[in-house]
């Protein structure tokens, strides 16, 4: 008899829900649903409260709902038995910040907090904190705190201390009347299960935690503020499981809502990235997973802690249990295409694209194509959005660099193309020049899968072979990888991971041809990045004005 | 009895002429014809003889007809008599020559030669020099021929030396027919008087000729080809004249050709910039002539020889009879704005501009003017077209930096005219790094008279005023300064100059509340003209490939 597992993802926008035969990782029901209030950037919940030009909140009964919506749909859909429905895994946007009650119950759902902005959720693009994230890598990195190494040395006002110290300083109430603040993810699980227990993967990334060492001591905390004594010892204090433990069954109130058994299991959640990790088979050392979307990541797993820098940061068990996780972002990567195609595109290019029935970004991905490498005579930075390699160097912004009276449009955007190529190449270079191997690459997200022209380039550009994802759904795919775990049908992710992780036939294979061209251009990004990165401050003067 | 000169003006695709009251300058007639054959670049005078794709050809009799149509026209407009009429001027393109034969006849008009491109007339955008050029300044470089420093060390691809050896090697018959190579405008000069001579401005500027040394010697020519060692004894050899002399009288058959007096005095010829400088009252040390076109060139004046670096040159009587004149370009102005128009204004803007009822270029001024300085948050290098002060210097080309996911069109657009207007401070700063005084700024050409908002811009960037010219063809009028010169009106081109030169009311004048984030943003503007002009060569790397 055939069992399954489900995997819930949180995305930015909405949720979904997929069921999957865990024996081949076979998807066989899908639902989704967008959120009713979606992301609130400048009304809180259709009221009048207006809220900061740097907020980003959710409201925490859009998940409930997606919950109630896709997992009877998907069970309806299918006909498939809940008793043959052994595991839950849930994957979420991060760091997504709810303060709760001791019961888990969301402030912002309470009388006392329904108008009061930051008890509701913070979502991972809520900024607001930036100035809270400044403040505490410099009081880190001057009062000889080592944890902040290993996250590149700086912490990402996404995170969760800058977020909770931001409500701490703007609503002290909310502070006080939250028993706890915790991951959206980790908040998903203590619903289904009545259980409160957090992600080594949440908790490792983005809050600072070690899975020896812990957090940084209390003592640190109430040098940032001494009314962040409570921190810790109260607000943060729940067990934090490796990734794929199971943390309990579903309750019953969950099982009888949702059609489901009280025998299914659900495992501890996890970031939405680093549940793609195993839905592409990367288990182990030498394998790189690139996930290229609005921004890009790349994750790449070793069994030794090597203290990389210029990183987003590095887990034990953050990605595959057993092997520390390392990730790296690029803060540009989709969004740098669309920025040309609604700043750059001109008249003409349009006209045509409507004659050819093609949209604006694929005309101009046809025509970056037809260009060989270097013909462009163009090298470009892809900091459209700063670089997060180097996060303490202030201002760092897009550049391009080469042109004459003869550029033509399609030149400018392929040189867009490869610059996130370059930066790509420089994360892997990064990651070898402190001992991390990789050989292959796996590719998911958009881009990987529908764009060939951008795949090859890279494959070009890396010299790397480049898998692509099986799966369009692929951080679903991963949260239901981690249930099925969960729900014992593997014992390892890994196993799991080589069973029902996918990845299409397709492989993308450098062309010797473009090495050199490639290699030589590479090279200047280089020197560029170094000049622009660390030793002019040209890029922080020129904004001065601004 | 009033009396009048005649200033004709031969531009790139047409020619002009004005007749001018001596007196005040006042222009009381205008005649324009375009040449018939424009420029030839493709094709040779509408024939199937295709031209190598750096070939820019004229044919000379299109001259003759500007001056056969446009004289005749303005006496008829305004029934002013021939013997009020004194003196002509001549100003031309430059450097664009002439093979001819003894009696000054082209070659290309002849049987032998018709179908040869290179006994042609070579426009001064003729760039099929440019290896000669190079070789040249080497050769000059390597052997220590001081008189290269006069040239900022480089000999322009444009000018007469290259231009002469490139039909040697190319066309040796051409070349070995040819008992002269000689500049248009001492052509036409030659044409209307019968007298061959030559002018300090032509020579000076063009090929390397100085007013005490000469030309450089005979064995450099040799040097570079044997076959040179006729070029200065014979192809080279007349009498050179400072500008402002009179080289002679209308010949009879040209006099009864045109309705006018054999008493009419012509002026030694010019070149169309240099003769700008006295219609706008530039004749003494201090003011500085801009002249902003496609591209843009800065003149001024000293009683001195000062040897300045990096610019074009300085000659003797090259502008202003008594002084150094001192020329420095910038390579792409009106351009670079061209470029940007059909190369990255975006659909919804030209659609924006169209419902406003304005051009596209005027529509992006507008909303480039609607910005503060330093609110774009970017900065540019205006090297589109190189960079004429650094030409040893391969491959320097344009950039802009500073983009982020909020940059609109406008900012860059901005971004290029601050660029523009940098480059124009750099070369200010490079004339009084070697002693010339900059005091104010008078500006000329279709930028300088139409946009407001440029020209404000440079007054800010510059910090010095502005008086912009009081004719919109301020060549034309210089050249019929010299012709009243010529014709005895005045004893001096600055007496002249000071009654007949014009200049508007209207004076743009430094905004001192601009000059704080200019300065700053024109000291990043320095950091990375130092960079990527002198220490790195990413520009010249990136381009190894197109």
């Amino acid at each position: 008899m055939a069992k399954y597992s489900i995997g819930i993802d949180f995305g930015t926008l909405s949720g979904r829900a997929i069921l999957v035969d865990v024996s081949d990782g076979s998807e066989i029901a899908e639902a989704t649903l967008e959120y009713k209030h979606g992301v609130m950037d400048e009304y809180l919940c259709d009221s009048d409260i207006k809220l900061p030009s740097d907020y980003a909140l959710q409201h925490p009964l859009d998940y409930i709902d997606v919950i109630e919506y896709c997992i009877p749909k998907i069970i309806k859909d299918t006909g498939v038995h809940k008793s043959d429905i052994i595991g839950i895994g849930v994957d979420f946007t991060s760091c997504t910040v709810i303060p709760t009650y001791g019961d888990g119950s969301p402030l912002c759902l309470s009388q006392e907090f329904n108008n009061v902005p930051d008890a509701y959720v913070k979502l991972w693009k809520d900024h607001s904190s930036l100035p809270y994230a400044n403040k505490l890598t410099e009081l880190a990195k001057t009062k000889g705190y080592d944890f902040i190494q290993r996250y590149g040395g700086a912490i990402s006002s996404e995170w969760l201390i800058p977020k909770i110290w931001h409500i701490l300083d703007n609503s002290p109430d909310v502070y006080k009347s939250a028993e706890y603040f915790i991951e959206a993810a980790d908040w998903i699980v203590w619903q289904l299960t009545g259980i409160q227990a957090r992600s080594s993967c949440t908790c490792g990334y983005k809050a600072m935690w070690h899975h020896s060492e812990g957090y940084p001591q209390s003592s640190f905390f109430e040098m940032l503020d001494p009314k962040f004594s409570d921190l810790l010892s109260n607000k943060l204090n729940a067990p934090i499981l490796p990734l794929g433990t199971k943390v309990g069954r579903l309750t019953e109130y969950w099982a009888d809502k949702l059609g489901l058994s009280t025998d299914t299991a659900v495992a501890v959640g996890n970031i939405d990235g680093h549940a793609t990790v195993p839905a592409l088979k990367v288990t182990k050392p030498g394998q790189l997973l690139m996930i290229l979307g609005t921004s890009a990541c790349f994750m790449t797993l070793d069994q030794r802690e090597l203290e990389v820098r210029e990183i987003a940061g590095y887990v034990k068990d953050g990605m595959i249990p057993g092997f520390y996780g390392y990730e790296a972002g690029q803060a540009c990567m989709g969004d740098h295409f669309a920025w040309f195609i609604k700043n750059m595109m001109p008249y003409e290019y349009k006209l045509e694209a409507q004659r050819l029935g093609k949209s604006d970004i694929v005309h101009m991905f046809d025509l970056a194509a037809d260009l060989n490498p270097g013909e462009n005579g163009l090298i470009a930075l892809d900091w459209w959005n700063g670089n997060r390699a180097l996060p303490c160097k202030e201002g760092l912004c897009g550049t391009i660099i080469g042109m004459n009276l003869s550029t033509k449009p399609e030149h400018i955007f392929r040189a867009l193309v490869e610059a996130t190529a370059f930066g790509a190449r420089k994360i892997i270079d990064n990651y070898r020049k402190y001992g991390l191997e990789i050989n292959v690459i796996h590719a998911a997200g958009g881009i990987a899968e529908k764009n060939p022209f951008v795949m090859q380039l890279y494959a070009d550009v890396l010299d790397m072979d480049i898998k692509i994802s099986g799966s369009p759904q692929a951080a679903a795919l991963g949260a239901a990888i981690f249930g099925a775990v969960a729900g014992g049908a593997y014992d390892s992710v890994t196993d799991a991971s080589d069973k029902m992780g996918k990845l299409k036939d397709i492989v993308y294979k450098p062309d010797s041809t473009h090495r050199d061209v490639y290699d030589a251009l590479y090279k200047e990004y280089c020197r560029l990045y170094d000049h622009f990165g660390r030793d002019s401050d040209t890029m922080s003067k020129i904004k001065l004005y601004k």
